[in-house]
């Protein structure tokens, strides 16, 4: 299957995108339309995925639990945001056991109402805050068009739903797991998020603030990473999640909400990918390194085969995720294109000339060819893989940020925001007005993804001081937005 | 809550082991009937369990995936004997995306189809084999009587799903899971599980041969521990699932199946439980010790946190999972039965005198009271706690197994058989016919519970040599079977 030639990002990056999940099986198309199923080798990266935020929820003082499936109907009605942003895309189950339910259930498409419903029952007093609860499951909404990982009828995620006894708690909590996510994103997935605010009409159905992180893909495009929502007294008061505060007055608690979902996986092929498939970042990755056994003669084979396994070994003994690719009746060049398609960060090459010279190739994933090449002695060579792993964390974040930086502009005027969202991120003044956000997405199909929290984009200072022109308007503005096309 | 007296074993088993599920906070009710929301305290001992069976999987080679929660109704329609084990239980998505679908969609109430669907697919050549998948996840099944953890309409588990090239290569990994989950369920759950082979009227929906691990519940009666089917060809031929062998003929492959489910907590409860409230094993526990720092004055409280803080940190440092309780206007008498409540291995106790002397009480779970209690010093405490809870996890093992021994009858005939299945197993000859084991279960409520592998029992050599009279008929008998109620 690796030796069909991929069809390049420049050529079609949406069937380059399809492709390389479908060839670095990371995952395939279900039976039921719009549905996935995520294969061995893209389960693998999702489990570092979780486990590398699920060591900083539960650092964050964070626990897990697991709410049920199904959900009464009449639930999602109980909060009139939720249910109007949320009705249209219910599977709702009406037979059980062989019978017509009474009332029908549907099937989670996130969990505010049941967790809300439980909460209402658990809190009773200040000492019961705050309450802080995170799952990891799969929740499904009736998407029509689907893409692998991107959008798909079922997705798998972690949602956090915490209780709060007062405002600035609730937000402390919201914006502490933007913080969160921010470092997951920037230290393990290598993907220079953006953390922003979005505006009204992109805010989660229900919140009072949604916090999201902003990522550019390879082709211009954005991609909301990850979301994070001040609920506000909202869910509260639609369950009566409530407490007695330390003066005996019963009080609404405040609640947020907080996922990041297998999307983070198109995120990641989008992000790094190239023409040859899939370039993972080395935190992440199911293997960090193949060894790939080169030779001709039995007699060749057995030398190798036996300095490969020892090399297997010491690498494995010092924490590094390593692979052997000894399977029979394949060429090393057919091996070399297979796991560069799966993006394995590095590669070691061992012939017969290394053995004999105690040495290996390291060839990089993210420099192909003999520009990613370097001969390293056999003695340390956990020490020197495990340094060039780090390196090429380092060099995918910032090939990524250089990317970024070089595709947002700083539009002086409507036109030349036009222009920028053709290829980018427009960075722009902007008035705070869903008319005028309205109108540029109707006029340019970019829609406002977030008002960064830092309005530096953490690489420059701020080009105009702290005010400006609206791009669309030319009223005042006070903060700049990024606007894009998006996934 | 926990201030209330627990209904004791002996007065109402049932009516104890639900109010130990909900005051030990490991599970509450769902709003939809029969659903179960596990709660943080359930949810991190569920954690160790899929921990130490995922290594343990992962060890023989097997991988996790994901396939999806919806599949077509039709699919569970094409194994004759599985339509029939499932169809009434199944639950149906009629409509999504506010639309009437035009084929229903059931919840997968186990996944041997879908996954028979995909392997079609994936499988080619002998080369694709074998294929070790398994997945984490919850499935669906319409239980008119449901218990917490017991049986609910959802619950959570593992299953495994492999496909193999001869039918002794999947007969072997069947057998082989068999012998993993009991290395998981003797040294990890302490819970002395009698593996053995169900009967034809016990076995799985589609299975050829289903193997069994059996367990005694506090009250006598048998909890399956989990299963593990070889599937034969069934599943290949329903689904075509084929591959090109080394002789290019194309042959069905043999497949097997294997799962654990959230059932293993409530064996947890009833195995190791008393009148107390929950015993954990200290291999899976959340918390294997927690600390309860004892004093009266604020001098003494200064004193006594501060050496607790230093214990807290030296014993986690050490790898074990450990609890302060500095919990706000609580006594120390309350915080002990609240932890005994939720079976916490070991309690450290650290009061002012404790201090002065450099020592600490530590209080066994599995023995209340003063007999439970030694005096030991702060030097060397990780070692000396490592050691202690070591000891309990024997201790647990070797108690359970005691009352599963002492509880086990060789009934000599029919009448010692009626009175053996009230208070525990009988283990007896049986001829094998499906006849004795309807009038048994008729007259008894007794089901065959398994045909034991190791037909000693592991605990002492066989009574009369290989062949004996069926219990019932009193026909010539090979083989020994467990009887007994079940959960």
């Amino acid at each position: 299957m690796s030796d069909l030639k991929l069809t390049t990002r420049a050529e079609d990056f949406s069937e380059w995108y399809n492709q390389v999940v479908l060839r670095a099986e990371l995952a395939d198309y279900a039976p039921v339309r719009g549905c996935m199923i995520v294969r061995p080798y893209g389960w693998a990266l999702w489990e570092n995925i979780t486990a590398a935020l699920d060591k900083r929820f539960k650092a964050t003082g964070h626990v897990n639990a697991a709410f049920p499936l199904l959900i009464p109907r009449n639930f999602i009605e109980k909060e009139k945001s939720h249910v109007a942003g949320f009705s249209p895309e219910l599977a709702v189950v009406t037979h059980g056991g062989g019978e017509e339910l009474e009332e029908p259930l549907v099937i989670r498409p996130t969990s505010e109402t049941i967790i809300g419903h439980s909460y209402a029952k658990w809190i009773q007093s200040y000492r019961d805050l705050p309450l802080l609860i995170n799952q990891w499951n799969s929740v499904v909404r009736w998407e029509l068009r689907t893409r692998l990982f991107l959008r798909t009828l079922e997705f798998f995620w972690q949602e956090g739903h915490t209780a709060h006894a007062t405002a600035a708690e609730a937000e402390a909590e919201a914006r502490q797991m933007v913080d969160v996510y921010s470092d997951f994103a920037w230290n393990e997935a290598a993907v220079p998020v953006i953390p922003g605010r979005k505006s009204d009409a992109e805010k989660f159905a229900g919140a009072e603030i949604t916090y999201s992180l902003e990522a550019m893909m390879g082709d211009g495009k954005a991609l909301q990473f990850c979301t994070s929502h001040n609920l506000g007294q909202n869910f509260a008061k639609a369950f009566e999640i409530r407490y007695l505060d330390q003066n005996g007055i019963l009080q609404h608690c405040w609640t947020t909400s907080w996922g990041l979902s297998t999307r983070v996986v198109g995120a990641l092929i989008m992000v790094h990918g190239d023409d040859q498939g899939l370039v993972l970042p080395p935190h992440l990755a199911p293997y960090q390194l193949v060894i790939v056994p080169i030779f001709k003669t039995d007699e060749e084979k057995a030398a190798v085969v036996q300095n490969a396994q020892r090399l297997l070994r010491e690498l494995g003994d010092n924490g590094i995720r390593v692979k052997m690719d000894d399977r029979e009746g394949m060429s090393p060049g057919f091996k070399f294109n297979d796991w560069e398609m799966r993006g394995v960060p590095l590669r070691l090459e061992l012939g017969p000339k290394d053995v004999a010279k105690a040495s290996v190739v390291l060839a990089r994933r993210d420099r192909p060819g003999k520009e990613g090449k370097t001969f390293v002695p056999q003695q340390g060579i956990a020490t020197a893989a495990a340094n060039l792993l780090e390196e090429i964390q380092k060099a995918l974040y910032n090939r990524a940020l250089a990317f970024r930086t070089a595709n947002t502009i700083e539009p002086a005027d409507y036109g030349e925001f036009k222009k920028a969202v053709e290829t980018g991120f427009a960075f722009s003044w902007w008035c705070g007005g869903s008319g005028c956000e309205e109108k540029i997405k109707e006029e340019t199909k970019a829609t406002m993804r977030c008002i960064p929290l830092d309005q530096s984009l953490g690489v420059k200072p701020l080009a105009q001081g702290g005010a400006g022109k609206c791009v669309c308007c030319r009223q005042a503005a006070t903060e700049r937005a990024i606007f894009a096309r998006a996934y």
